[in-house]
């Protein structure tokens, strides 16, 4: 499979060994090498042979997301039903070290998304494993992981400050903000999606345990539960307000959607970035307790929409259009600060954003005792100064929803395209 | 289906409310009206009928297990996939106040089994959705609901000393204890297990909601990745450690263990308790980062078995049996101290516990910076006092495993026998 198997499995224990590190960069193919070189070494493999009564599985046949593309799979995926997501800082001074831990990465990312583990289990009983476990026998439920790079990945440390986009800008500080520093920012982050928690879980501990020496852990979070369709194949799932979220998502299903809104075309000011996209995570609590004694009609007021059905408020169908003209009394139907107004493209200059959320619920606010609970929002844009913050700007100045949320965390990440195949990792040209 | 549909909506908002209190304490089939009391006032049935295009899903069809009968279920159920768990603290003084929010549970139970609101979303627009809406269109994903009643529900507050049973000790503080006083103890206990997260947490946020002016949440835990199956036609899953766990697990196809381990019978002393079982549930938290460092043949001496076939070290598959008095060069082949010896029944006067456990991850731990993460540990037996506290002093004192794992959170319920049917609730006899 490459020419550097011997590297295996040292490679993701010592990926700052300066040998090994230049090993991995000599060779176009290093990256393979650097986790697992070939399917020799799964011990996995021979444990789990027919002989052994203990393997027989119940589960759906395993079903696999492609890792290798010209864009990064976790985007335009139909959502899955499960999400792990995390923020990493980069404590290493040197940029090669940033590099082989992308290229780890990669390498594990290619391994964990066919359902493999990212490495043997058993390589010697004097070395710890090298994957960690957890998820072996599980298939790879549609597994998909993507990885972005934070604005301050971008400051002086590893010489990329031209190679900042000027789409990265850090997010300004927005109307009724209430964030927490330790669930905001992060020079890296990797979203998994799957269909199954510990399969998502998986990704996030084993990218920390290759990132030991070179990141550290920022923030991480759970969801459940996706809250916005992403294709028309599937059904609108509701928020934790009860309301179906993202009708008018766009559908990954319109591709001229998606290159007008999503993907980073030829209009953006760094090549590296051509067919990646930028994501925006903002950690969404909802006062549910308050939120369940407002009336039905106030809800539906607050969203504009049906709550049952999910039909716009002057329509009966959930995929009914929004008319925002329509008058009763010589009142607006849909309120002048219902969030699907406000949200609308008809009142942000005809911009959309790709929403891609999931629930959360992290246990009890230990300041109020009421549930911590909301929405994990996340978008994909082609340019957040244009999409995302002006859209957030109104609502957060105007929304009526505003009652009954408060936006706990933020992040921005600028996510490149695809990667080629083995040995390309994320952001490989933009280090070139 | 009750002669008391009139209550409806209003009981389950109103639940304080004297009038509303006599009313539902007065008839047998009280507790249906206070929810629900038919089918009348589902608006979401209306809005997703056949002509809504909507309302497609691509769920696998509703898996209804059904809530009432002889035992709860929840115990000898094969385990589900999510967990949603949650432990309140009653704030009212009133044992009636106690009764209507356990007669409310259990009628909303009966609902959300059925893969149903817990009441109508659509009443009147001048009056809250009765159910927070969240679950609407997922279907019972074998959702079962068990609750329990922790030793502090038997002080003087409600006159129920005199009915504590003697196996709902306190669980005494135990070697390697270190506890999170928030995250332990608590009156009362939820217990939501589903195959859709979503199903399950609707359950423990529209307790919390009911519980208004009765009870608040002290303390919840979500877990997903069901760590010990509970039936022989489940796989054994694995730990956040990588193992599978719950390979000698009590197998509910077994019912004379169930009888022999589980269930309370007739040696009992509080007839209330025949037929129910003891909750134990421990927060254990994993030291992930340190385990994956270590080498896989002190990680398989830990816990005496070969991580990638879960097969004993005595033996070759997983379910060939344990040999405790195997040696090899005149040192025992399972260690000492191995997690597997220690838990044994051999080594525990044969006495067994029925593990329903999760793995969870709450994200970082802000001391550290190290993922906040392990297993949610769940145990049912017949008394804890013979079972779960002299098997974990043990583990506590000489366990392998305890240099990488920290207990931060212990409770014990006593979770009554089975509702008969609408207008039971859970320990009706207790307050008899």
């Amino acid at each position: 499979m490459t020419d550097d198997t011997t590297g295996t499995a040292d490679g993701a224990q010592a990926s700052s060994a300066g040998h090994s590190r230049r090993r991995f960069l000599g060779g176009a193919l290093g990256a393979a090498g650097v986790v697992v070189g070939g399917g020799a070494g799964f011990g996995v493999a021979r444990a789990t042979g027919p002989d052994d009564g203990s393997t027989t599985t119940s589960r759906p046949a395993a079903s696999v997301v492609p890792f290798y593309g010209s864009r990064q799979a976790g985007i335009a995926t139909p959502a899955q039903d499960q999400l792990a997501f995390a923020a990493f800082d980069v404590t290493a001074v040197d940029p090669m070290a940033l590099q082989v831990l992308l290229g780890s990465w990669a390498a594990a990312a290619s391994q964990m998304t066919k359902g493999l583990p990212v490495g043997a289990v058993e390589t010697s009983p004097e070395r710890p494993p090298i994957d960690t476990g957890e998820a072996t026998g599980l298939n790879a439920a549609n597994l998909t992981i993507t990885v972005g790079f934070g604005p301050s990945l971008f400051d002086d440390r590893f010489g990329l400050a031209e190679r900042r986009p000027a789409a990265l800008a850090p997010i300004p500080a927005l109307p009724g903000d209430a964030l927490q520093k330790e669930r905001s920012g992060g020079d890296l982050c990797v979203q998994a999606c799957a269909d199954d928690p510990t399969v998502a879980f998986h990704v996030i501990r084993n990218f920390a345990r290759l990132a030991r020496g070179t990141a550290v852990m920022r923030w991480s979070q759970l969801g459940f539960g996706r809250t916005s369709s992403t294709s028309r194949k599937q059904e609108t799932e509701r928020n934790l307000l009860g309301f179906k979220d993202g009708t008018n998502n766009i559908k990954s299903e319109y591709p001229s959607e998606m290159d007008s809104y999503v993907w980073v075309g030829n209009e953006g000011d760094q090549a590296w970035m051509r067919g990646g996209s930028y994501l925006v995570a903002r950690r969404i609590r909802m006062l549910i307790e308050s939120w369940d004694t407002d009336y039905l009609a106030d809800q539906e007021r607050v969203f504009g929409r049906v709550k049952t059905s999910g039909a716009p408020l002057t329509g009966h169908k959930e995929f009914d259009p929004v008319n925002l003209q329509a008058t009763r009394n010589g009142k607006p139907v849909i309120d002048q600060n219902a969030h699907i107004r406000l949200a609308s493209p008809e009142t942000n200059d005809g911009q959309k954003i790709l929403r891609r959320g999931y629930s959360y619920t992290d246990g009890i606010d230990s300041d109020t005792g009421l549930l911590d609970a909301g929405l994990f929002f996340i978008a994909y844009q082609k340019d957040p100064r244009r999409q995302f913050v002006p859209i957030q700007r109104k609502l957060g100045s105007n929304d009526l929803l505003n009652e009954y949320i408060r936006h706990t965390g933020s992040a921005l990440f600028a996510v490149p395209p695809g990667l080629r195949g083995p040995g390309d990792w994320w952001g490989k040209s933009l280090f070139a």
